[in-house]
């Protein structure tokens, strides 16, 4: 019987070569993790094995017996390296039997595709006496759930969009029957930037935290978040108000915002349009605003002006102001600014010009110096910033510094 | 003694709260487990355990005594829950000394960032008596290295770049040292597109195959990769060279490429610029190739026409082809690159225009629905795509597709 008072504790088996091979990255463990966290019952094991009958069963030698919760990922394939289901059986000692609903519906998804099921897919159908089947809809291998007399054994899909699922729509609700006790943490995040971590430790008075909330800080590329973790949640949204009010010049969003979501809810509330003439940033602004469905409501589109030429051609920045400043420059910001709001005749604009390295770098302009020039309606801005990192890293915080100091420069608008 | 004959064969020990939390994914897993498969001393065993001694003992115990090498990772930090190394001398039953050379190479760090060591760094300086400490170049916390009487025992630090750094420059020459039987894997690999796993497998005629070369089909969104894998470089150059002789209309790159990094590489020996005109891709393909080092060398840049307003204005495409046919069209598509070839004088250039969903769709033109347009000099030709999968699926698809289709145009016109 499952324990109805103590705490709960979890351990995961992961299943499969290719995770000892360095193949696949076991984002599943993460992912269940931070889910059995948040749900109160807290994975503290996790073994991973090849896909071998004597190891998976030593596996489940060890955590069956030590563990409330297991869960064990992969391996419930129909091809030959797939034997998790059988060495379950094995281990708990039962047989399986063909189940004809999972059957039927294995051959329905094939069909829905036009193919013939191989035959090979009947495997799916086989359930270990005694367990139950948690319905997959997001592939063939369905989940199985057995209660022993130590506590409760999962099995997932190696999958992650299938084991995400049926852990969300089947282990959730299973343990929280199971385990009335379980208290689920919540979490609360507030989003900064603009100022360091160690300067918002000045201004931010925690003093009179209740002891029953956790205060983290976690640093991101350039910015950082603050999150409150507890069990009451009322008192954690109090908190997080009152965490935002005292550094409110530097919050732009809460919990799971991204900069990109935070401006495009921000123009869709104000019925805004924007563009965007990018340069050492290569598109990667306008990209991440339309990784959001429905982004035609705002985005209007762009130019990335790479090459002097585009910049002189299509924006109209002007030869002088080229061969004078250079095309990283408050000047070319301001111009490339004017251009791209006399193409697109957008509300909002953003320019971005500058030095992504890892070459093309000087004493006066080192590599990550970036210049980001913002419009709203009449009024234009341009910042210069010392952007640290790699390529890459450059390119992805001059592209976040802009979305955020155009949701900064919207807001204080109004 | 270590062993001088047989197979090697590794476990892997990782350390650490934030991994159980599902704070961290641990990329150090499959890092490891890649290089060392490559060195011939595969991975087939993973635990990981919370920074509890009792924990770390049990996991010691059982790896040590079953494993050639074992290798921990994360709790080697000098702050309260590293607690690795004393768990590691408490296991193997030896005390620790200061090591007065490490003291002073932690103290030389913090001085060249000018700030005062804190003295709980003194505990870097420990070393577990009969061990020896790898150098680490990249932070405070060396290596460990014990040779025991079944094998090698290794400790490293869970900064990544920490981690990696020790591996490579101390762990693999320790490695190929103790175990001179160790045979490293090499792996090659051909990239193919536009044609499916079953009918490249159709194809391809490999029952010549030698046996010691081991073969894999490696489906990723949208192409397919083929890998070969074995000891023989020789044996390997020639059979990668065969497979891809085989299957030529299909191949755009090998081993490391990329689609942007071949088409950059392209465009660079022939001498050509290139411009896009992007709608539903929304600047990614210009994000993709300007993560090149060294781009402006070919990408000029070009308009991400996001509104059928800009299209219009920027690119020129006619409000009647809009009525008529819609943005998502084969002629929209052939009049977005003439206005972007119009704007730039680019020798190559791209269109897309396409549904990304999640709505948007219609029976006619469903969700990924894309036509991609490619023009090199005096040539143009769209084609039309259905993509599957999610919005960020099908944009990452549809930017890759455009680009494989450039690299086989440009091939194909010598």
């Amino acid at each position: 019987m499952p324990n109805h008072t103590k705490k709960i504790s979890s351990a995961i088996i992961t299943i499969g070569d290719e995770i000892l091979l360095g193949q696949t990255i076991n984002t599943n463990l993460s992912y269940l993790a931070s889910q059995l966290a948040l749900l109160g019952a807290p994975v503290v094991y996790n073994i991973t094995v090849r896909d071998r009958t004597e190891e998976i069963m030593a596996a489940l030698d060890f955590c069956v017996n030590r563990f409330d919760v297991v869960i064990s990922t992969g391996g419930l394939g129909p091809t030959a390296d797939d034997i998790t289901k059988a060495s379950i059986a094995s281990f708990f000692g039962v047989g399986q039997s063909h189940h004809e609903d999972i059957w039927q519906k294995v051959q329905a998804r094939f069909a829905a595709r036009g193919i013939q099921v191989p035959l090979i897919n009947r495997n799916q159908a086989l359930v270990p006496d005694g367990f139950t089947a948690l319905p997959n809809d997001e592939g063939t291998a369905p989940g199985l759930f057995y209660r022993h007399n130590k506590g409760c054994f999962f099995a997932l899909a190696g999958v992650p969009v299938e084991m995400r699922h049926v852990f969300e729509r089947q282990i959730t609700p299973t343990l929280k029957r199971e385990y009335p006790q379980l208290e689920s943490l919540i979490q609360k995040t507030v989003h900064s930037f603009g100022i360091s971590e160690s300067a918002l430790a000045e201004d931010l008075d925690l003093a009179d935290l209740p002891a029953e909330l956790t205060f983290a800080w976690l640093p991101q590329t350039g910015r950082v978040d603050l999150r409150l973790s507890g069990y009451d949640l009322k008192l954690l949204d109090e908190w997080q108000k009152r965490v935002a009010a005292q550094i409110s010049d530097y919050v732009w969003g809460f919990d799971e915002d991204s900069p990109a979501s935070v401006l495009a809810a921000l123009l869709k509330e104000r019925g805004l349009t924007m563009s965007a003439a990018e340069s050492c940033t290569g598109g990667l602004i306008m990209k991440m605003l339309s990784d959001e469905p429905g982004a035609s409501d705002y985005l209007l589109g762009g130019v990335v002006s790479y090459s002097n030429e585009i910049k002189k051609q299509v924006l109209g920045v002007s030869g002088e102001t080229l061969e004078k400043h250079g095309a990283v420059s408050e000047e070319c910001a301001f111009e490339m600014l004017d251009g791209i709001k006399r193409l697109t005749k957008s509300d909002v604009a953003v320019s971005v010009t500058g030095i992504a390295g890892p070459s093309g770098g000087s004493d006066f302009k080192p590599v990550g110096t970036v210049y980001i020039g913002f419009s709203y309606l009449s009024a234009s801005w341009v910042r210069r910033f010392l952007l640290t990192g790699n390529r890459q890293l450059i390119r992805h915080k001059a592209a976040e510094m802009a979305i955020l100091h155009m949701i900064k420069r919207i807001k204080e608008t109004q």
